[in-house]
């Protein structure tokens, strides 16, 4: 094979219908596209990001960065902690990188030799899996109980560590989370930590949608976890409304061992691929210095959100084959989907279909980890969202099974 | 072990002193840094990429581009090897990255299995080989002959490979070379692309410094692979100047089964980390498109950079424990160091006590797999240059051996 092995695993899934989408574009068809949580998409950024970021322009920042990331970037980082955590952490164990996505590569690059395991909790955000399974690693799943808000049993995720002969290497958690909207109550985290704890275990916490939560307290790991070994990551993406800078960040707070090694492992990782975009990094430490600008700037966009969502759900239950509650955080919507009504067979020819016949790209629950649900995003105007629910809701009615 | 086994290899040897250099900065020390290739520290950016950059975000193109990259992006590379090498390829073909650091990942990510191979030229960039190890690959290393100025010796590349009893996954060209700045001749190509029709492996040809050949005519591996498996890396970095935006690219122009194999890899992995910086991407679509422009700018670019590189190449050739021929290409010299007159061990040792002792930082030829040479970039203004190699010089005066 010329090809390595696990490259097969390898792929988005929320991308996969993404060339379909193109070519029917570009056959005139108008293509409503409700699948990437893509805010900049249909929000602008806040001005100052827009600003700073030409005024690096002009100053010809052009220059590689340090590993790490332009230090008034990790400062600032540092401080947006400090102030809204209350956590203490040197601006040298921040990792700038790009995006998230890159984290996951380092991630598991960095901790996953073959038959080695993590801990997921599904529904999670895609490319977590694909990317555990090219390093040889197997995913441990633990279900979000959708019954229950989503919330977690802690003694499944007990059970399930227990039960493995070898530790799994990291719990990975996604919270907010993608694609549920779900957010973890200060008790579960803290019940998690414990369970880490026990089986001495690292954390890695994907907080990029901590800003965006509607009506609950979030809680950040670093609130729960003082003392155990853990990461966080987050970025500019979704609360600056900044997607394509490609700017993520990877903060290790605690400095036992474990911390140490895997943080070290970071640098290494990001060392050999230079820096993330130089420019973009001033921008980005601009911006978080403007408080009082994103705090404006956040409340609009929240209650924009917050209406898009409502929206969306309140849409989605009219269908007779969708069932969702209102998440409470984020933009995503995840209904769950009645098969057994419907002449569709599965959630994959589900979202082909949908596409094809009716023009409008939402994703598979599969990807997810959850193949009877799809993943709707809700960033889209209101018209945009009422024409494409109208369609879906035709779909729906042609693809009911007769009874 | 918490952390993956293989993650030991990496590293980056160019960057491996930059926490020293920067504490001896911090204490008051006037360090002076010939480690990275980085242009944008010395020259501006052709004004059309900043114009352009400015123009994107001005427009809010903060959202995520397409997986393949930008189309415009993609167009115009296309347009320039159809007029620079005459070579017809179509823009799907075009896979745009974070910098080719994020393409050597790529690379090994998608050929290689533990075991597999590929025919490295030694010295060649850092990168590769720390990228290939991690994946459980092993190099075959073939040596330019530095007494024929850097020359390949294709019969002991043919040699070579017969003597595997699996055949290397690909064959790896930098051309021009870093870090020795010399430049493969057509023959050379044409012997190489004999081989590898041979033996039918894969060529791999990074040619990010394919504009700034000094006296030569540059040939393309585009120029003579014609109907063999083939890739081509290239970006922004080198000739526009532009290292920090982190936009490289990968061409796949053939359609032969091994080329749409791996281009398709490649595309599924970009899809797994959404995209390049989107507005970089604009902008670098721009400057490509101002050909009159980038031509006035690579005149006077590179008559500063031969400038430079034929200064240190004297300078370094005054010091009695260096000896280097003129490089045709790039920004660095490659001097050969004779430990024999020195009371230093070797060459990692000789970087680290000149930077300790001098403040000046190179790069052990080690991490360039050829331990008896240093790596010195060229692109710093000549009274730096001057300073930097008064410093030299007085550094090999006093670890010379007492006879």
């Amino acid at each position: 094979m010329f090809t390595s092995k696990n490259s097969k695993f390898v792929g988005n899934p929320v991308r996969k219908l993404d060339l379909l989408a193109e070519k029917l574009s570009i056959e005139g068809k108008k293509v409503i596209k409700l699948n990437t949580g893509d805010p900049a998409k249909y929000f602008s950024p806040p001005k100052t990001l827009q600003k700073a970021y030409i005024k690096a322009i002009k100053e010809n920042k052009f220059f590689y960065s340090s590993i790490l990331g332009v230090k008034e970037l990790r400062e600032e980082i540092a401080r947006r902690y400090k102030k809204y955590y209350n956590l203490e952490v040197r601006d040298e164990r921040i990792v700038v990188a790009q995006g998230i996505s890159e984290l996951i590569n380092f991630l598991n690059a960095s901790l996953i030799d073959i038959n080695d395991s993590a801990i997921l909790f599904r529904p999670f955000y895609p490319p977590y899996l694909p990317s555990l399974l090219f390093f040889g690693g197997k995913p441990l799943f633990v279900d979000f109980d959708e019954e229950k808000e989503w919330s977690i049993d802690v003694d499944i995720l007990r059970r399930r560590i227990k039960n493995q002969r070898k530790k799994p290497k990291y719990i990975l958690l996604i919270n907010p989370n993608n694609p549920t909207g779900s957010v973890l109550s200060k008790k579960e985290l803290e019940e998690i930590v414990e369970v880490a704890k026990d089986f001495d275990i690292f954390i890695v916490s994907d907080e990029i949608y901590d800003e965006l939560v509607f009506n609950e307290k979030f809680t950040s790991i670093c609130e729960v976890a003082k003392g155990i070994p853990y990461a966080i990551f987050n970025g500019a993406s979704k609360s600056y409304v900044a997607t394509g800078l490609r700017l993520g960040y990877a903060i290790f707070p605690e400095e036992d061992k474990k911390s140490n090694e895997l943080y070290k492992k970071f640098v290494d990782f990001a060392s050999l691929r230079l820096c993330a975009n130089t420019p973009a990094q001033y921008a980005f430490a601009e911006a978080l210095k403007n408080e009082k600008e994103h705090k404006v700037f956040l409340r609009k966009f929240l209650k924009e959100l917050k209406q898009r969502v409502k929206l969306s759900t309140k849409l989605a239950n009219e269908i007779d084959c969708l069932s969702v509650k209102e998440p409470k955080a984020a933009f995503y919507i995840f209904p769950k989907v009645d098969f057994s009504k419907l002449k569709i067979k599965n959630d994959k020819e589900l979202v082909e279909k949908l596409l094809i016949k009716k023009f409008v790209q939402v994703v598979d629950g599969s990807g997810f980890g959850s193949p009877k649900h799809i993943r709707i995003v809700t960033l889209a105007d209101k018209q945009t969202l009422n024409e494409a629910f109208q369609r879906i809701s035709e779909f729906f009615k042609e693809e009911r099974k007769l009874s």
